[in-house]
C-alpha cells in the first residue's frame, strides 16, 4: 500500500542535545534514561531543545468476531459501554490524560454497535467505522486486505489532523473486548513464537479460558497462514480494526516527526504492524510500560524497545502511555530548562 | 532520643479504598501497582479517597569531612555552588519540581561554606547548620550524638512546618559532595553487608577512586565500630548532617500521616536511619526509583521497598522522587475520579 514517507532521525539535533546534556549542572550521565530520552526526542523532532507541551492520546475502539469463541472475561457489549465512559470522562484514560494535560481523541474504528447519541458527554466521538466488528478469525480472515488498508489510512488521517491542530507528543490506546486475542496472534505470526508463549489472560480469563484462547489462536494461524514478511497480510488475517488504525496513527505521526508513546499489548501489536509496513518508524517509538501480558515482552524485544515503566498494568486504553507522558516531558524539560555549569558558576568534575 | 509518635496505618481507610477499586470501570487489578499504591495512600492519610495536590521536595545540603580523602569526583566547593543553583531555580530538581507542581524547600544542614547572600535567587534558604561540615569519619566519629539528635530534630521541624503550611505529599532530596561515602557506610553498618557490596561510583569516580572509597569506608567502620542496633550511633559515627536531617523529615512526616517519597541512595541511607529509630515509619515510605548505586538495591531490600522507577539515575537532589510524584498522584486520582460500573452503566465481568 501507499504510505507517507518517514523522514530519518535528525542526527544534528541529536548531537546538539547530547552536547548540551554534558554542559548542564549535574555529573555527566547522572540523569540516566532521561538523558537518552531527551536525545531521542531531539532526533525525532529535529529540535535541539524540543518542547512537548501539546499532547494527545488516541484511543481507538473496535469489536472482534473471535469474541464469539469465548476468549474474553467480558461480553462484547462492554466495548460501546466503555466508549461512552470515555466520552463522559469517567474512564482511567480520562483521569490520566487530565492529569497529564493531554487531550483524548476517541475513534470508533469498528465497534459492532452504534454508540448511542444524545447521551450526555464531555468529548466528541470520531466515527471511522470500517465495519461492525471483524469476522471470526478462527474460521477465516478477520478482514479483507482492502479493509486493512482503509483502517490504516483512517489512522494516518487521525494523526495528521491532530498534528495539524497542534501536537508535540502522541500516544496510542485501545478498547475492544477480545482484542488481546488478535494481538497475541499478530505477535505469534510476526515473531515466530508459539501461541502459548505470547498469550495471556487479557482482562482476566481463568485457566480453562486461557487454554481455549491459545487453541483459538493456533487455529486462526493454521486456518489463515499469515505471511510474517507481509504485515498487511498478518493484519488482515488475524488483526483488528483498532489495531490497524493505531498502526496508521504510528505511521502518520512518525511521518510528521512526532514522538509516539506506545501503550501496552494491543498498541504493541499495532507497532509490530507499523514497523512491518514501514521499518523507518522504529526510532520514533517510545515504549511506555511493560504489561502483565506475557506476549508483551516478546513484542518489545522484537521491536528493540525498553519500556519506561513496569507497573503490572493490563488495562489498555492508553493508560500506561498517558502515565508515561510525564516522564517523556520531564526529559525534554530538563534538557531545555536546566542551567549550564557556566551559567550557574558551578565547578566541573576535577 | 525523644521522637514524636507515629500513628498506625488506617486499616478502615485502606479497606474502603480496596473496596472502591473493585467497583471502578476496569477489570479488577488491571491498574496493577497504581491500585496497590492508592490503597497504601489511603492507609497512610486515613482518607478513603486521598487528594495529593500539595507537594514539596525537601532538599538538604551538607558537607563531609571525609571528602578530604578524595572520595568524590568533585571538590567540596560544589556543595554551596549547587545550593545557589537550587535557590536560582536552575538545577534538575527545580525543573522536575516545577513540572510536578511541587515546591522546593532548601535547607543548609551543614554546608562548610556560608552561602553567599545578596545574589539573585528565586527561592528562600533555610539555614539550620548544625556545623560547618562533619568531621572526617576515617579518623573518628563524623559528629557527636548531640549533633545527630539536633539534626534529626531540625528535620522533624522542617516536616512539621511544611505540613502546617499545607502539604499532602513530601519527598526527600540531598546535596553534599562526598555523601555517597557516609551513605554506603550506613548501608554496610545497618545491613551487615561488606563495604565493597554497597559502595558505588557516586558522581563518577574511576576504578582507583572506587577502591580508595571502599578502603576509606572499611577504615571508618573499623575506627568507629558503629552499633547496628543503635541507629543514632551509626548516624553519628558514619553519617552526615543532611542524612540526619532527612531522617528527621521522614519521621516528622510519618507522624503527621504524610506519605514520604524516598529518592535514591542518600535518601535511602536516611530511611535506614529513620526506620532504625522508629520502625513504625516503614509503611509511610514510597521508594521512588532504583538508583545506579549498587548499594541502593541492598537498602531497598532491607527496607522491603519496591521502587517505582528504574531510570539509571544517580543525581540525587530528590530528582527521582520529584519524577515519581506524578505516578503517586496518578494512583490517588484514579481512585478518586474514575467512574464506577454502576455510574457508567458498564457490564461487569461475566
Amino acid at each position: 500500500m501507499n504510505l507517507p514517507p518517514i523522514p530519518p532521525i535528525d542526527s544534528a539535533a541529536q548531537a546538539a542535545a547530547r552536547a548540551r546534556q554534558d554542559t548542564l549542572t549535574k555529573p555527566p550521565g547522572s540523569l540516566g534514561r532521561l538523558e537518552e530520552l531527551s536525545i531521542q526526542l531531539a532526533g525525532i523532532t529535529g529540535q535541539p531543545r524540543p518542547s512537548l507541551a501539546r499532547k494527545a492520546v488516541v484511543v481507538m475502539a473496535a469489536d472482534h468476531g473471535v469474541a464469539a469463541e469465548g476468549v474474553s472475561a467480558y461480553p462484547s457489549e462492554v466495548t460501546p459501554q466503555m466508549v461512552l465512559n470515555f466520552l463522559r470522562g469517567g474512564a482511567a484514560i480520562n483521569v490520566l490524560a487530565r492529569q497529564a494535560g493531554a487531550r483524548v481523541v476517541i475513534v470508533d474504528m469498528g465497534v459492532a454497535a452504534d454508540i448511542p447519541v444524545g447521551a450526555s458527554r464531555d468529548l466528541p466521538l470520531q466515527i471511522r467505522k470500517v465495519a461492525r466488528g471483524t469476522q471470526n478469525m478462527a474460521h477465516g480472515p478477520a478482514m479483507t486486505r482492502a479493509q486493512a488498508e482503509s483502517a490504516i489510512n483512517e489512522g494516518i488521517d487521525v494523526a495528521h489532523s491532530e498534528i495539524a491542530k497542534g501536537l508535540d507528543l502522541i500516544a496510542t490506546g485501545d478498547m475492544g473486548i477480545g482484542n488481546t486475542t488478535p494481538s497475541a496472534a499478530i505477535a505469534a505470526a510476526i515473531t515466530g513464537q508459539p501461541a502459548a508463549r505470547v498469550t495471556g489472560r487479557g482482562t482476566g480469563v481463568d485457566d480453562a479460558g486461557l487454554a481455549r484462547k491459545v487453541a483459538i489462536i493456533e487455529r486462526a494461524l493454521a486456518v489463515n497462514t499469515p505471511d510474517p514478511k507481509d504485515a498487511l497480510d498478518v493484519l488482515s488475517k488475524v488483526g483488528g480494526f483498532e489495531i490497524a488504525g493505531l498502526a496508521g496513527v504510528i505511521i502518520g505521526a512518525a511521518g510528521k516527526r512526532a514522538p509516539v508513546v506506545i501503550d501496552g499489548f494491543i498498541s504493541g501489536a499495532a507497532a509490530l504492524i507499523a514497523v512491518g509496513l514501514a521499518p523507518e518508524v522504529k526510532p520514533y517509538l517510545i515504549a511506555a510500560h511493560q504489561s502483565v501480558e506475557i506476549g508483551h515482552r516478546v513484542m518489545l524485544e522484537h521491536l528493540g524497545l525498553r519500556p519506561l515503566l513496569d507497573f503490572d498494568l493490563r488495562l489498555g486504553e492508553g493508560t500506561g502511555a498517558a502515565l508515561a507522558f510525564h516522564l517523556v516531558e520531564a526529559a525534554a524539560r530538563l534538557l531545555d530548562e536546566m542551567a549550564t555549569f557556566a551559567e550557574a558558576g558551578v565547578s566541573e568534575k576535577g
